[in-house]
C-alpha cells in the first residue's frame, strides 16, 4: 500500500505541512521514502476540534456500538498485516516475525476491549434509590457511573511500532471508553503509523461513526505534540518513552489554564533480586533467562531487567562468567534509532567508568550502522547504596549485576529503589517464604512483583498491571496494558432524580443491558 | 474537654511549636481560648516520618482491622459529641445542631467505610490463571488488586469543621483503603480539631495499632501545609478550600522531585437552569427553594447554586421579587472567619458595580460583627456570554439569576460554564426530555446533574459523586464523597506466579474472604 507521507484528519490527508522529513532504516542506515510532511499548528488546532465535536456523538455511543467499532477495527488491521510487515522493518530494523507479533497483540488487545465494554460492568454502576419519606429531608434517587472524559492525545511510542501506537494500548482503552483520539505519530515509523491509521478511518466509516473520532498527526513531539497537549479541546494524554519526554509533556498539561492529567510511562530499570539458594542451585538457568529478556528486542523495552541483585560469592563469579559467555554468542542487532543508539553508547560509556565490565560485545564502530551489543557490568551493593554508581535506565542491551553482602544489604538495596514498572525475585519457595520484609518492599516501590521469569513479555490479560510509582510512570494510579486501562480516560458522573428516560442504559432501573451493579450498597452481578 | 493547643504526633502533643494563635468566635469578633501553637518544621518532618514508618503495619492490616478501626473511630467521636457540639459553635459561628448533624454524617462515614472494607470487594481482585502449555510462551498466573499509596496529608476545611475536617471525608477514605493520614487543622477551628485528633488517638490505641498512624498538625497551611506536602514521605494529598490555595497546593506537589496527587476541591458556582413551564407553574416553590439553599450555613457550601438561569419575561420578574421578598426577611448571621466575610463582600461589591441588584440585606456595618446578609443579582445571559460581567464563585448567601432570550441562548449558556461540582434542571417531564442537549452539555460539565432539587446536602451513598472537571476540583476523575472515594488514595499492584502464601487474603486461590472476583475474565460474585 502507498503511504501519501500526510497527516489524517477528518478521514482524509490534509497538506497543509510544509517541513519535510523522511524515517531512515536502522539496518541499512539511510533515508527512507516517501518524504513525511509536520503537521502543521492549524492541522493540530483542525484535529483537536474536530475530535471535541466527534465526542458529543462519539462520547454518547451504546457500548454494543463501540464494540462492534473496535471488531471492526481489529478485522482491518488484520487485513493490513502483510503491509505493515512490509514497511515495519523497515523502519524500525526489527524482524517481520516482531511486527506480526505485535499486530497480533494490538488486535487482540482490541478484541478484550470490544468483550470488556460489551460485558459493560467495568463502568461501576450505582444507585441509591429514593425514600422519600426519610426525616429530616427526604432521600434523594442517586445513580452514577463512569463517563468519558472527552479526546485524548495519544503518542507512539519508539519501541512499539504497532502495539503501543496508532491503535495500541491508550488508543484501545480510550476508544473503548467513547473518547475521541489524536495520535501523534512516531517520526521514526510514520509510514507505519499511516499504514494503521488509514485502517482507523476505514473502521470508523464502516460503522459510520464521525470522522473526527481519530486523526493522525505526523512529526516530532516536541513541534507537533506540544501544541496538541496544550489545546484546550484535549482532556487527557497517553505517553509511552523517556523520562525527559514525560515530565515536559506531564510540565505542559500542568501548566494549561485547565490542567490535564498525563499518564506517562517513562523509565524503569526493573530490578531483579536473587536469592541464595536460587543462585546455588539454578543460578545457570537464571543466566539463561536473563540474558534472553536483556536481549530481547535488543533491550528496547520498559520492562528490560537493568540491575540484578546476587549474593557475592563464588556462585556470582559463575554467574557472571555465564552470562558473560551467552553475551558473547548474541549478534549484535540494529537499535531503532540513531539518537537511541547514541544514548545507550553514552550510557554503557559511563557504567565503563565507574563499574568492573563483566563483558561488552558493544562495539561502536563495528559493523552494522545502529548495530548494538550486549553490555553486562558488575557492582557492589554498598557502591549503589552510597550513590558512587548511577542507578538510572540504560536503554539497551545492557545489565548491571549488584552484589549484596547480607540479607540486610538487600534489604536495604531493595528499599533504595525508586518507583519501577516491575520487581522480580528468584527463590526457592520457603525461601521466598523466609523473605517477607523483601517482598513488602518490592510491593511497595513497584506495579508487578513477579516471582521467578523475567519481567520482558507483558502478558496482555484482566489483571496485568503495566504501570508503577514515579518515576516509571508520572502516575503510579493506573495501568496501559490491561482491561483495567479502560479506567484512565474516565470519570463518574452522577444523576440525581433524572427521569429513567434520560439515563443511560446501565443506569435505567430495569438494567436492559444485565450487567453487574451497586444496588441500595448491594452488589447484584450479571442477569445474563 | 481541655485541649493543649499543641499538635498532635505519635499519640502525643507535641510542644516544639513556638509561634502562637488563637481561635475567633465569629459572633462575637473575639479572640478565643486557649492559645495554639504552630507545628515547627521538625514536627512535620517527624509526623511524616513516623507516618511512613507507621504505613508498613497500617498498610498490610487486615480489611477486618481496618474495619474494627474505623467502627471504634466512629464511637470514640460519638463520645466527644458535647465537646465538639460546645467548642464547635465558638469557633465557627454555626448552630450547636449543625455541628451535631455534621457529627452524625462523620461517624456515619465511618461505618460506611467500615462496610465497605469489610464486603471487601472495593479492591477489585483480578485473576487470571496460568497455562503452562500455551504456544509460543507458557501464560503466566497473574493477580492484581487495589493496594493503598501511603502517607496521605489532609487539610481541613474551613467550612465543615467536622465532616471535612481531622476524621470527614478524605481521612475516612484514606485510612479505609489502609493508608496513614498526617492531617492540617483549619486555623479557624483548631480546637474542635483537636478534640477530634483524641479520639482518633484513642482508636488506635484501642485498635493496638501503630499511632504513627495518624497526625495532627497545627497552623496555617501555607506554614504547615506547604512542608508537609513537600515531605518525600507523603504520598498524596486531600484538600477542600480556595481555588487559590488548591492550585497553590497542586503547584507544590507537582514540583516535588517525585510527584503526587493532589485531590483538591475548589471552587463551583452549580449553575442551575429553569425551563419556561417550571418557572410558570411552579416558580414560587423553586424560588422558595433556591432561597433555602442559598442561605443555607450562610451560604458557605461548595455546591451553593451560584448561577440561575431564566426565560427572561413576566414570570421572571414574579420570581425575582419573591425570591427578594424571602431574602429580606432572612436574618443575617456570622460566617466563619474575618477573611471568608471580607471576601463575601468585595465579591459581592464586584456585582453591585455591573448587574442590576434584586436585592440586598447584606450590610457590611450592620450589627453583628461578622454577618452576612442574602444578595441577589440580576443579568442578561448576553452580559454573561460576552464576559461582560464575572462568572466566578462569591462564597456566600449570593446568587444571580441569569436570564434567556431563547433556548439557543440557554444551550449556549450551558456550553459556556467551565467545570462544576454540580448542575440542576428544573423542568416538567416532557419539558426536560425536550431539552436533551442541554442535559448532554450538563454532563459533560460537572459531576453530578440533578433534576430538580438543589445541589446543597449532599447524600452521603455508594452513587454520589462530589468532584467534577477543573476548576471545581483538580481532578475531576474522582469523588470526595460516597464509597468510591476510596479509589483516589489507591494503585493497583500486580503479583505475577506468586507463592499463595505470600499472596494477600483477597488473591489467594481458595478466596477466604468471599470477595467479588473477575477470575480468567469472568466476574465472580460474593460467596458469603
Amino acid at each position: 500500500m502507498e503511504t501519501t507521507g500526510l497527516s489524517l484528519i477528518d478521514g482524509a490527508p490534509s497538506a497543509e505541512g510544509t517541513e519535510a522529513f523522511r524515517a531512515s532504516d536502522p539496518a541499512r542506515g539511510v533515508a527512507v521514502d516517501p518524504e513525511f510532511f509536520t503537521a502543521s499548528a492549524d492541522e493540530v488546532d483542525r484535529a483537536a476540534k474536530l475530535a471535541d465535536e466527534a465526542f458529543r456523538t462519539y462520547g454518547r455511543t451504546t457500548a454494543a456500538e463501540r464494540a462492534l467499532f473496535l471488531r471492526t477495527l481489529a478485522e482491518e488491521i488484520e487485513m493490513v498485516r502483510p503491509d505493515l510487515m512490509e514497511r515495519g522493518p523497515i523502519e524500525t530494523g526489527l524482524p517481520a516475525g516482531r511486527i506480526e507479533a505485535e499486530t497480533g497483540r494490538t488486535v487482540a488487545q482490541l478484541r478484550l476491549f470490544a468483550d470488556l465494554v460489551e460485558e459493560g460492568s467495568w463502568v461501576d454502576a450505582r444507585i441509591d434509590h429514593a425514600d422519600p419519606s426519610r426525616t429530616p429531608v427526604p432521600k434523594p434517587d442517586v445513580r452514577s457511573m463512569y463517563r468519558p472524559l472527552g479526546p485524548v492525545a495519544i503518542f507512539c511510542a519508539s519501541n512499539f511500532p504497532v502495539a503501543f501506537s496508532v491503535a495500541g494500548g491508550d488508543t484501545a482503552s480510550a476508544l473503548a471508553a467513547g473518547n475521541p483520539v489524536v495520535v501523534v505519530a512516531h517520526h521514526a515509523h510514520p509510514g507505519t503509523a499511516e499504514i494503521v491509521g488509514w485502517a482507523v478511518i476505514r473502521a470508523l466509516r464502516a460503522c459510520r461513526l464521525p470522522l473526527g473520532t481519530f486523526a493522525l498527526l505526523q512529526g516530532r513531539g516536541e513541534d507537533v505534540g506540544v501544541p496538541l497537549v496544550k489545546h484546550p479541546a484535549i482532556r487527557a494524554v497517553g505517553f509511552t518513552g523517556s523520562r525527559g519526554g514525560g515530565l515536559a509533556l506531564a510540565r505542559v498539561a500542568a501548566g494549561r489554564e485547565v490542567p490535564i492529567p498525563v499518564f506517562a510511562e517513562m523509565s524503569s530499570v526493573n530490578p531483579v533480586f536473587v536469592l541464595p539458594d536460587a543462585l546455588a542451585t539454578r543460578g545457570e538457568s537464571i543466566a539463561a533467562g536473563l540474558h534472553a529478556s536483556v536481549t530481547l528486542g535488543v533491550g528496547q523495552f520498559c520492562t528490560n531487567p537493568g540491575f540484578v541483585h546476587l549474593p557475592a560469592g563464588a556462585a556470582a563469579d559463575a554467574f557472571a562468567d555465564r552470562l558473560a559467555a551467552l553475551a558473547r554468542a548474541t549478534t549484535s542487532a540494529p537499535m531503532l534509532t540513531e539518537a537511541i543508539r547514541k544514548n545507550y553508547r553514552a550510557g554503557t560509556q559511563r557504567w565503563d567508568s565507574c563499574a568492573t565490565k563483566v563483558t561488552s560485545t558493544d562495539d561502536p564502530d563495528g559493523p552494522g550502522g545502529q548495530g548494538a551489543g550486549v553490555a553486562v557490568f558488575r557492582v557492589r551493593g554498598a557502591d549503589l547504596l552510597a550513590g558512587r554508581v548511577p542507578n538510572g535506565e540504560v536503554f539497551g542491551p545492557c545489565t548491571v549485576l549488584v552484589e549484596y553482602d547480607s540479607r540486610d544489604e538487600l534489604l536495604a538495596l531493595a528499599e533504595s529503589w525508586e518507583g519501577q514498572l516491575t520487581a522480580t525475585i528468584h527463590g526457592r519457595d520457603d525461601e521466598v517464604a523466609a523473605h517477607a520484609d523483601l517482598v513488602q518492599a518490592l510491593e511497595r516501590c513497584a506495579g508487578r512483583v513477579l516471582f521467578g521469569g523475567f519481567p520482558t513479555g507483558v502478558e496482555v490479560c484482566h489483571a496485568m498491571v503495566h504501570g508503577g510509582p514515579f518515576p516509571s510512570t508520572s502516575d503510579g494510579r493506573s495501568t496501559s496494558v490491561g482491561t483495567r486501562a479502560i479506567l484512565r480516560f474516565v470519570r463518574p458522573v452522577c444523576w440525581q432524580n433524572a427521569p429513567t428516560e434520560l439515563l443511560p442504559a446501565e443506569l435505567q432501573e430495569a438494567n436492559p443491558l444485565g450487567i453487574r451493579r451497586l444496588v441500595d450498597g448491594v452488589e447484584i452481578g450479571r442477569t445474563s
